[in-house]
């Protein structure tokens, strides 16, 4: 079944205003940050530092393109704005391409592998060209070197941050949910072994059979190949911008702190490195109160209480058909629906829901009329709805939606749908199962318990350890020797070896011993028998 | 050069008893704790956490052998005791054995590897006989198991509490400061390479040459063997008193949080798992005033400050040759010494000198008038420095003393001597470079402010993990899967070989077909020929 028409726009980003009202306290010790962000939803916990960065008295410089998604000015930050050589209206086009994977299910494996590819290159050389335009911007890096920076905090998946805080010898901060083929492992020198840790694509849960444990090394492999190819657009420029030939697996080793945006509440428990910090959830720890009108609409609810729906601020608008499931499903169910819905509104919208451009999604979820959440399964919100404990059913789109909803899953927390062939009766079926079936409330609460249970809140936690970097300009204690290790020596390989050439040299001379002592004898015996 | 005879006891213990003094919030929650400590050094960490959680209002019960060397009541928990088979005399004897490796340096390595192995082994028979004597208390198991815990805090080098929690179906919170043979690596699934992580008793550092490596992998094979060994005592013990075949290994695995008691400024940064959590540092946060005749004594130092000796409370006396080292030593330096000293006392003590029976040493470390400390090496004291920034002279004298203050030596912020070799020339040359060379003070304050830069105090941390332990009835979501995969599947080795097979099998089929393309063709040509 086809989707139709979709119009998407790649902002994804959902409450990240709503930190901005927590009161914070002045740090005792100011310094000078340079914020590098990548737009789109990855702007979401970086925005969130930065601001409580400059709230806590932090000089706060934020480098971003004049043409962005999302990017722009906040209360407690300067932005700096560098030329790019794309309009808006192409970089709309670059997203829109992105996302017809979506729209286009029905065509044959090979072709939507190829489409997967060849827009994921396309966005990789438009983040490229982003980059390349910053770094032939000689005024901005020079103002930027003059700056002095204490550290720099970046979102690697678009490494302009870190190259330039390797040409600023700037200690660098990233801040990210995890990078494609397991680039953040292999840069933090993290085991990652594929025997227990599923690769993204691949749905395989931390428990695989023998099959999957292959299928998980061959994507394992295969990662490596793809990374080359999405990552070669950076590697010349990098060699322009620095003079000199440095690999990005390199630059990436510099980063001093990794603030990983998860945990293991929705991730599977793995090994870890002593500069990774987890700030899984970073978006949903402060609320804003729900405007008046909302606030009558959910209390309105009931006892029956409310059912949040948002595909992220990525699908601006459903084609009628898909809608019109949604709608008569809605109709069917005794739960008032909070829509996020941007498209033309239709004339058959039943009285139980309400449809919104924007959604405070995170104030919504966190109301105790909660019922079920259905979202697309983007990280943002999926620890929104963990954090607030409501069930959820989930649509994933594509990225790394199809992995993170399959991690809910598996927790008995959340249903899959697939929005190629979802109906009227699947979804009230879904509905049904996360709202009266009270196994997905408990084993939620039960999630959501242990996801707030910490010692410290994530926000605070990265701001800390931005902070640390700062102060201690960098964290070479935790900086492991392994860096300095290649593949062979790292695994032993080569005293492996030398301890089997030892054994073997050994082995060979005990043998010629025995031969040399057995002929021996036997010559004698025959001596003897001569004489 | 023979250390005489040196009247040794297990007590390692230096200043928990401050922590006691420090205002504690009452927790919001409260439970039950059965703490099952080790006696020794160990003792301190866990009984800081024992009292802080009473203080905070859970109920903490102890159970403790009847016999032991520092094991006793506290203000914030009820103790229980076992009898046990064995006196306080002979507890002291296989303490004083333990220790004969210090006072016979000249042996042959042959012999003092022998008394190594056979001393640990009676102190290992010697903890399997409390555990054994605690098993067979079946009226205090009982009374233990009526008591419904909600957790069990124990310091698993002495698995006596681990196998206890397991038996009672308790999740177990483990606070150590590593293992014997990487026992803590096997147990947690934590990847533990040898290329870059030193073994003990290696004195290797994380960056070692390929002879380095070579000797590393070796002591790892030989710390299986070792752990075996040391281990077999309560194979059999676990079996009579579960009634099942258990491993130490399985046991060891059901621990729910792993507080380990150490940091990056003292470790090598190497790889950790999501149950792991860092207390280094745990006895030095809180100090207790001075009694006003040892702050005249310390404040009439003048601008030289004073030096804190202490050879841990292993060392209750000193033969008077050595000792004789010291004082001559330390008559010369215009410093005031306070000595933890237990012996007799001698006619000719330098003014400058002031012997303690018993020392506060973490509060004179953080007196600002402490210039070096001179210590054995021993992990509780080297943190009290490194926390309070105090440059070290070090006597390393058995156990991991060795390679804990190697890695002192490698942060440049201590000097090692032989206690055997020790002369008047080379003590003075050590506490000259500690207090009068810069580089040392510089670089001990650099890391005791990244030691005590941290987001939450050590104490708060243990504190906040047995809480979450006791509140969520373990930790299971930061179990990894790989305890369920074994060695092969863990390494993927199955994984490998399958698909080696079917390149093999490939590659012979396509070599078949290529023979037998090349046949038929060399046919059709000969026929060809022929006709």
């Amino acid at each position: 079944m086809r989707l139709g028409v979709i119009f998407i726009l790649v902002v994804g980003v959902v409450c990240s205003a709503a930190v901005d009202q927590k009161p914070s306290r002045k740090s005792s010790w100011t310094g000078k940050l340079l914020v590098v962000p990548m737009d789109g939803s990855h702007w979401t916990g970086v925005k969130a530092v930065a601001e409580e960065m400059g709230r806590r008295g932090h000089t706060v410089i934020v480098v971003i393109p004049e043409i962005s998604v999302l990017l722009g000015p906040g209360q407690h930050y300067i932005t700096k704005m560098f030329s790019v050589k794309y309009d808006q209206k192409s970089l709309n086009k670059v997203l829109n391409e992105r996302v017809l994977e979506v729209t286009n299910p029905g065509n044959s494996f090979l072709s939507t592998v190829i489409r997967i590819v060849s827009n994921l290159r396309r966005m990789f050389n438009t983040m490229a060209a982003t980059s390349e335009s910053l770094f032939q911007d000689k005024e901005l890096i020079e103002s930027l070197r003059n700056e002095n920076f204490d550290a720099v905090l970046t979102d690697p998946v678009l490494p302009m941050g870190a190259i330039l805080a390797y040409n600023l010898s700037v200690p660098a901060v990233y801040l990210l949910r995890g990078m494609a083929c397991g680039l953040d492992a292999t840069a933090t020198t993290c085991p990652n072994p594929s025997s227990y840790i599923p690769r993204f694509h691949t749905r395989n849960t931390d428990r695989m059979s023998f099959g999957e444990r292959v299928m998980n090394m061959l994507m394992s492999i295969l990662e490596q190949t793809v990374c080359k190819f999405m990552y070669r657009s950076f590697e010349e420029m990098i060699f322009n911008f620095l003079q000199r030939d440095v690999s990005m697996t390199e630059i990436l080793r510099t980063g001093a702190v990794w603030l990983m945006r998860y945990d293991f509440t929705l991730e599977f428990p793995k090994p870890l490195m002593p500069n990774m910090q987890f700030i899984g959830g970073i978006n949903c720890g402060v609320r804003n109160p729900l405007t008046k009108e909302v606030e009558e609409f959910v209390n309105g609810s009931g006892e029956h209480g409310i059912v949040v729906f948002s595909l992220g601020s990525l699908v601006s608008s459903m084609p009628k058909e898909k809608a019109d499931i949604f709608f008569k499903a809605f109709s069917m169910i005794p739960q008032r629906v909070l829509w996020r819905y941007t498209g033309e509104i239709p004339n058959n919208v039943p009285e139980n829901v309400k449809l919104m451009k924007w959604l405070p999604q995170n104030d919504l979820l966190g109301h105790p009329k909660a019922r079920a959440f259905i979202t697309h399964g983007g990280t943002h919100g999926i620890y929104e709805g963990i954090c607030h404990g409501v069930p959820m059913v989930m649509l994933p789109l594509f990225g790394d939606q199809a992995d993170n909803v399959h991690r809910v899953a598996t927790r008995g927390v959340g249903v899959i749908l697939s929005i190629h062939d979802i109906t009227v009766e699947t979804l009230l079926d879904a509905l049904n199962s996360v709202i009266n079936n009270s196994s997905y409330k408990q084993k939620m609460q039960k999630l959501s318990a242990i996801h707030n249970d910490r010692p410290i809140q994530p926000l605070d936690l990265a701001v800390f350890w931005t902070e640390f970097v700062m102060r201690h300009k960098g964290a070479d204690h935790l900086r492991p020797a392994a860096h300095e290790l290649n593949w062979l020596q790292y695994h032993s390989l080569d005293v492996i070896g030398f301890m089997l050439l030892i054994v073997l040299i050994v082995t060979l001379a005990m043998l010629k011993c025995c031969s040399l002592c057995w002929r021996r004898c036997c010559r004698k015996t025959q001596k003897r028998k001569e004489d």
